[in-house]
């Protein structure tokens, strides 16, 4: 087949673990992605919520104090690195808007070091020691994508994850990566009966958004087992495994489950033509028929 | 956890090559599925357009001779098993509807014997050797879902399976089974190169309709090497492979690529709600940010 003119572009992934002090991850993070910058990598994306411990395993008030403004401290460090590589970066970050509003929030940098935009997580979980709907206000922006410097990229997070419409809307909007910073593990008590089978189903339906979209779809996730100060129970153990898909949802790379790494991927993003021309499902979308879809439900 | 009332149902899957002749095909499928009945299973689905060797292979005014009204003689074929056998059957069928007008429909037969109603083809696909839009109109009754005496059900038909659109407007109506009668194979002179990566996005983007809504996929595909009357080239090698996907898309049964087989698989129903409990994505969708869905693209 004849391909259209080749533009390849290399991408990084950080997966760590996350310390008790922020200041510490966020050095780390900083360091790693500056590894990553070194290593060629020209679009780089953290894991969400880098900056600390996954504190929504409660509500407690006192978490709120970790958040910080956009621009702020952590989207300055990012964007000075970006601008000395040359790369662009996505920062997931814990975002304090107003007083009493808050949201988990990916800062868009792009290569000359300016803060392209935000996006601001649209689904938001609510689950035993996943208590984001208290500290995360719904994302009011939307489903975005950005022309950055070397791709149109879309920024979704970890509960997108989840949502086919989600990454619809993104790659309707010429995202040619999808990037979904991501915190999720193992109830550890769960993990020998469930453990496969929910990271099974994880995997796939994001492997299935690069599908059905002909799109790339990368994903960085945190490891570590964390128990949160006055917090029961045996803590999440989260389960890494950060992959690039490729755009028909092969898995082209894929970190460990329990180490640090620094996840390198050239993308060739001609590919996403190829494979939506091969596999035209753009061309045949029933949208005379999907009216239903802004429904809860059809009952 | 606790469960509520536990319900289990029975399907089966019918996977078989295809002859020329549609009466054998016909007999031969009937058989199939009274034996389907025999080990147990409640729900039965054919395989998509299985009376008949893939005709789409090419575009011929004399292959529309092959369709049939429905009701008709096909139908009342199902009708009278599936009231011996107290089954539901899901029977794929080449739909005359009017004088130049032709639908790919599936009929949905209930327990008692009635045909409950039908399901005409949405997403209508054209790629080489796979020219459907020469012959079958485009679905207009939409996407829907049946009480059976079974179960609730949704069906859809091969192409469909791409769309996650076509999947939740189902599910949102309740389905607890998707089924997906489908013809679908490797062009032979590519397997080799892309074979596997094919099959594959096809497995997951099914896996992940079943995971995206907690529920279970069915997916009865057809095998053998069809070389059609007239068109040149290697035809196509239809992969079977049917399978049962669970309700976290967890593969839970699975056919050969080469073999004739009926597949038997029990689901118990109660794990679409234990499911869509523990992990609450209905709750959660965006239906205010999901009124792009209904446009082409968003440029």
């Amino acid at each position: 087949m004849k391909k259209i003119a080749s533009s390849t572009v290399r991408v990084g992934l950080v997966q760590t673990a996350c310390l008790a002090d922020p200041k510490k991850n966020l050095a780390l993070t900083l360091n790693r992605v500056e590894q990553a910058a070194k290593q060629g990598a020209k679009i780089i994306c953290t894991q969400e919520l880098f900056r600390s411990q996954y504190f929504c395993q409660s509500e407690d008030h006192e978490h709120f104090r970790l958040a910080e403004s956009i621009p702020g401290p952590s989207t300055d460090a990012f964007c000075k690195i970006a601008k000395k590589h040359k790369a662009v970066i996505i920062a997931s970050l814990f975002e304090r808007r107003a007083a009493g509003l808050y949201h988990n929030t990916a800062a868009i940098i792009d290569a000359d070091g300016s803060l392209m935009g935000i996006y601001r997580k649209m689904h938001i979980p609510d689950d035993p020691l996943y208590y984001e709907k208290f500290y995360f206000t719904p994302g009011d922006l939307g489903f975005k994508a950005w022309q950055t410097r070397y791709a149109k990229i879309g920024v979704l997070i970890c509960w997108d994850q989840w949502y086919p419409e989600g990454a619809r809307l993104t790659a309707m909007q010429g995202a040619e990566i999808l990037f979904y910073p991501t915190a999720i593990g193992w109830h550890p008590g769960e993990k020998a009966k469930y453990g496969a089978r929910q990271h099974g189903a994880w995997e796939t339906v994001q492997r299935a958004h690069a599908v059905a979209n002909g799109c790339y779809v990368c994903v960085p996730n945190r490891i570590g087992l964390e128990q949160i100060k006055g917090v029961g129970g045996d803590g999440i153990e989260f389960w890494g495994q950060s992959f690039v898909a490729g755009t028909s949802g092969e898995i082209l790379c894929k970190a460990s489950a329990d180490k640090e790494e620094i996840l390198i991927q050239d993308l060739d993003l001609s590919n996403v033509d190829t494979t939506r021309t091969h596999w035209p499902f753009l061309r045949d979308r029933r949208i005379d028929a999907y009216g239903n879809l802004t429904k809860r439900f059809v009952d």
